[in-house]
């Protein structure tokens, strides 16, 4: 781990920087001479405690993780501890800061959890879109000047037959030709919250000439950074639950215990993926080119794109040369979705500005698979199988785990 | 008013029943043999005692109005006062009221009030997403065969440079082909959160198999049907001020006591207009042609587009009719809108279904005018000058209306 003056003191609050990809960009813009604050109300490790989960990787406490970068690299990380629905507590936080940039992670990311019930439908919608309405007024408020990096998700687009261009196209209809947003098709109440940030985010950048990037990211994996790597107490989160985990990262570590991989239905769903090392070097991309006032950018954030027959057969590949037989197998698919479909997405955007992908070679798997297999024995195997269905969410409060 | 049992006891639970929009096509569908039920919040009212408002016509409390046509027609019209976001007494009401449709008028509706300040816009947003997404668990899980009839708005495409189609637009795009949600651009945070209802039925259609169908309604002017037109206490309520008061409406009231019609900024912003008279006719429509289960419906609900200075010049030939010297200023414009553009709407599909338009003909102006003549003692002046701007939206509270 290098540390680097290229921030030059910039100051960024990171909103959700006790998260996955909010803990590893926090550290990463810390460790490049950016000033970083930390805001977040910890509702990650509480969504653990309500149901029963834990990371695989053993995460310390957002405190000790901030004493033990300072201990490493003298670097203070301010710490706002809140929820930014609040906005007296954001209000706050934001004039205390006074932040140059702001990187907005700080939202219930789980499709899954969203279609647990109707209430974590409303939880969802209603933290996901309040929080950033609040967002976008402390901004107006207490720092026009602040620029907004906002991640969105790739899920946004859903699955159209034509290519997905970033952000907008440009529609010729009846002979007359606009560019307009991208038709957006969100598939659980997760995705369509990020959608309506969009709409919102949108809709303030033209009307108050604000600053503002939506990262459209695709699906993350892998643990972690340099700078998290750096020390045990600074590991990153690694989620293999069937709510939080992602595609990859779960059958990695299904291939680790032993569990055969469960790919949903045909498999042939198709998504955007990237490395968390280059979540990183896109949200510094990000803070370090905003877009003219008024203009809302908009960057598609992954680097390949697979489907999950083809990471169940990479992580197959990976498992053999561990020495790990690693078996797949169908199960009903708990989504509602394509299973076979058109995909072809744009994301040049990034790459055009300097990110150099780190793609997914067989180095990369393999490191995380020995991470895998090396807690092996914190692997709770009741937490592998899907839980929540998206033709029976409902009224009734969904349970996840049982006993 | 003539009473007919085309509905054939249908059972029709009219949420916002006690609006503008919502009890003409309440009394509309009771008189022609629908079983109606209002379920209202009656938080319309409330707006009005926050900010100093009133109607121009004198409307009676909903208990009145439904013991009224109860007393004139031997229709009974059920009652649920509370709060849809209110998911337990949204449940017992479906669940006592067991609709065969729902008509979902019950949203906040000014843009202005939304860009009042902070508080107001997550307050519009959460009302208005957090109630529909209520809805669509209330029938998925109590009356799954219900088809719900939604009010959105033909704000929500906002003013691209190309035909504005019903919904959907057929897309050719690198040489594929596919049918996508027409793009959408809202220009307040009351038309965003339509468009965000819009985005999560469409979710909720596909994946539960729900009937659904998406009202794309213009500005609706005039005042009242056949059927509040009936009695006195019948009577619908006309909204002049500047923050519930629509285009038309307000201009003929501006005339009606000698004050300017303000037009704000150039005046060529164009939109689609209706009758209330075609409102309920269109109503009717929709609830008696559900499309097929998992297949959103969208309609777009107006039958003439006009610019504000042809608005403002139909108000005064209306007034020159009617003995009174109608003039128009402009003002500065508060919203941050177009305020020249193209703007080509379809409107068919309606028409297709049997609407017969009842357009804006001398006679209907004529009327509304007098109407307004009738009232003009219950004006107060303080409300017609615009009290929210777009740009000044903030975190301080917004007052909309100085003494």
């Amino acid at each position: 781990m290098q540390l680097t003056d290229e921030g030059k003191g910039k100051k960024v609050m990171v909103i959700g920087g006790d998260g996955y990809c909010g803990w590893a960009s926090a550290l990463h813009l810390s460790a490049r001479g950016y000033d970083v604050s930390i805001v977040d109300n910890l509702v990650r490790r509480g969504y653990d405690a309500e149901l029963g989960f834990d990371t695989l990787t053993p995460i310390s406490s957002i405190h000790k993780r901030v004493a033990k970068w300072k201990e490493l690299t003298g670097k203070d990380i301010g710490l706002f501890i809140g929820d930014i629905c609040d906005f007296e507590f954001l209000g706050e936080a934001v004039q205390a800061i006074e932040p140059d940039a702001m990187v907005h992670f700080g939202e219930q990311r789980s499709a899954p959890y969203s279609m647990m019930d109707r209430s974590k439908a409303v939880y969802t919608q209603n933290n996901n879109v309040i929080g950033t309405i609040n967002v976008l007024y402390a901004i107006k408020e207490f720092c026009p000047e602040c620029h907004l990096v906002k991640l969105g998700t790739m899920g946004e687009y859903g699955t159209p037959n034509i290519d997905i261009e970033e952000g907008y196209l440009e529609i010729t209809h009846n002979g007359r030709t606009d560019t307009l947003p991208y038709p957006k098709q969100g598939n659980s109440w997760y995705h369509l919250s990020k959608i309506h940030d969009s709409t919102n985010m949108y809709f303030t950048t033209r009307t108050w000439g604000m600053k503002v990037t939506d990262l459209n990211q695709g699906v993350v994996y892998g643990v972690d950074t340099a700078e998290t790597g750096a020390d045990p107490t600074l590991v990153n989160r690694m989620d293999y639950d069937s709510i939080f985990g992602t595609a990859l990262n779960r059958f990695i570590i299904q291939g680790a215990v032993g569990h055969p991989l469960t790919v949903y239905g045909k498999g042939g769903q198709t998504r955007g993926f990237l490395n968390i090392t280059d979540t990183v070097k896109c949200i510094q991309i990000a803070i370090d080119n905003p877009g003219p006032a008024g203009e809302m950018l908009v960057f598609n954030q992954f680097t390949e794109q697979f489907s999950v027959n083809e990471l169940a057969r990479l992580v197959t590949e990976s498992g053999a040369r561990l020495g790990v037989s690693v078996e797949t197998k169908s199960v009903p698919n708990p989504r509602v979705e394509k299973e076979e479909h058109y995909y072809n997405c744009k994301n040049t955007k990034l790459q055009d500005l300097g990110l150099t992908p780190n793609l997914m070679s067989e180095g990369n798997l393999d490191e995380i698979m020995q991470i895998a297999l090396d807690n092996v024995d914190r692997v709770d195997p009741r937490l592998i199988l899907p839980a929540t269905d998206w033709r029976t969410s409902g009224v009734k409060r969904g349970v996840s785990v049982k006993a």
